[in-house]
């Protein structure tokens, strides 16, 4: 009988993983790697197998694996001890919850191991994790296709007093159309986005529907860079200033995130004000 | 120097601690653990020490300690390496943001090393993250002080098509209307809310108010005990099917958090459904 454990591995570097975590991983046949809807900083699966001190090699899980239904990973599990590994928690992402599904279906046996995940943590930046409403994820845009519907629920959030967490888009392994119809395996360079860049959107957003500044020059927002690594990095103030090259530059690389703070009379509560005040840009 | 590191513990058992905070905790002169606002099921602050390896005993810092105002903890880290251990994650709760910037303003340096916390791991139910609105917390009723406005913030996340955390009220280390006036240090037996009795008052509050079934019978709701443990279990079901006898004997020991699930036409997804309906009662 074999087994499938998702193991999040933290947000950092390899000593976020647990010792529940690693003592799976060293029990483990096989090892996946997720690498589609998060990275860990900087780290090659190959640094992150020795960090463990793990022999087998680690498979790298993109899109296309697991996109395509994992089937090679899962027709391991059925005879096998084989760990899936996530950063951050292992669950949060709706990926997983479905793979988890069609495991048990097969009759594997399925445990998690978690973590810490930016849900969470992102309380290092001094708002309220109780006062956080929906979360959402913004996307890329391109010349012709402009998603907003995000916008809709960080505007209900704010005018409910809640800060909204955004999930900022990651890109990798991404094909080119042309090359995608050639079929040809080339991949783009990976792309992550910016506090910058989900910024813009949401100000260009707010202007072209009018709203009343849910994301205006002087909404206050905080952006976050690599959450739980040695560099860590969180930028507050007016939209404005955070979406500027001098808070970029402060940023620094991925990953980021944003949260838009709650708006109004209800807006930032004393102890929170005083907390992200150090972050002030 | 001195420094304070906060170091979350992570849901389950010793073994959910992170390397970096297995490490910190070594280098450590002065270890205090929270048991205020959490606890590590059926741990002893002596059990984990010795689990975790540990020579400096863990002293245990309550209520008293916490809102008291940690000033000998403070104190000792303006000159050594103190770590204050939380259960789950370390900035969850509010009392420790307050911490972290009081130390800040006393010079210390001051760190968090990560880790699982119930509103990331909740997704171990199968009900996707991203679609929880605002958490919530029940405290327990007395004859005097039945509070509920929680109920307003879950029926508005339910409006929303949204799901609702609710954390379950923990009293430790409580005395006595009679043995505090007296000032006597005894306190009452530690009492943890369980999901049939989080049922019961939301369902109280539903009738009394008339609302329209947010959380009525028929309401849907997940009832999730000792997420994270070996032993965790999962109970989903109508309200009152999770408020009976069976569920609660099914749920066993605490810690306990309910879900209630968001209703209407976008009530559960097919997804979703098919995971929880795994421990439909």
């Amino acid at each position: 009988m074999g087994k499938l454990t998702f193991i999040g591995l933290g947000l950092g570097d390899p000593k976020d993983i647990t010792l529940k975590g690693l003592e799976a991983l060293r029990e483990a046949d096989y090892v996946y790697l997720e690498s589609y809807t998060s990275i860990l900083v900087g780290q090659k699966p190959d640094d992150l197998r020795e960090a463990y001190g793990i022999e087998v090699p680690f498979i790298e899980a993109d899109r296309h694996l697991v996109e395509g239904g994992c089937e090679e990973m899962l027709g391991r599990a059925t005879e096998n001890n084989v760990c899936f590994c996530v950063v951050g928690d292992a669950l949060c992402a709706t990926t997983h919850t479905d793979l988890f599904l069609r495991a048990r279906a097969k009759g594997i046996e399925v445990s998690v191991v978690h973590n810490a995940s930016i849900m969470n943590a992102i309380a290092c930046c001094g708002l309220h994790l109780y006062r956080f409403g929906e979360t959402v994820s913004i996307c890329f845009w391109d010349d012709s296709w402009k998603p907003d519907s995000y916008f809709d629920k960080i505007a209900d959030n704010a005018k409910r007093g809640l800060h909204t967490l955004c999930l900022l888009d990651i890109k990798v392994k991404e094909q080119s159309v042309v090359n995608l119809m050639k079929g040809n395996e080339i991949y783009e360079p990976p792309r992550f986005m910016s506090v910058q860049t989900a910024l813009e959107q949401l100000m260009e957003i707010d202007e072209n529907r009018g709203s009343p500044g849910i994301v205006g020059k002087d909404s206050l927002v905080v952006g976050v860079a690599r959450v739980g690594c040695q560099n860590q990095s969180i930028v507050f103030g007016r939209a404005e200033d955070v979406a500027s090259d001098k808070a970029s530059e402060k940023l620094g690389g991925p990953l980021h995130s944003l949260v838009v703070c709650a708006q109004g009379m209800e807006g930032l509560q004393e102890m929170e004000e005083e907390f992200v005040e150090q972050y002030r840009i």
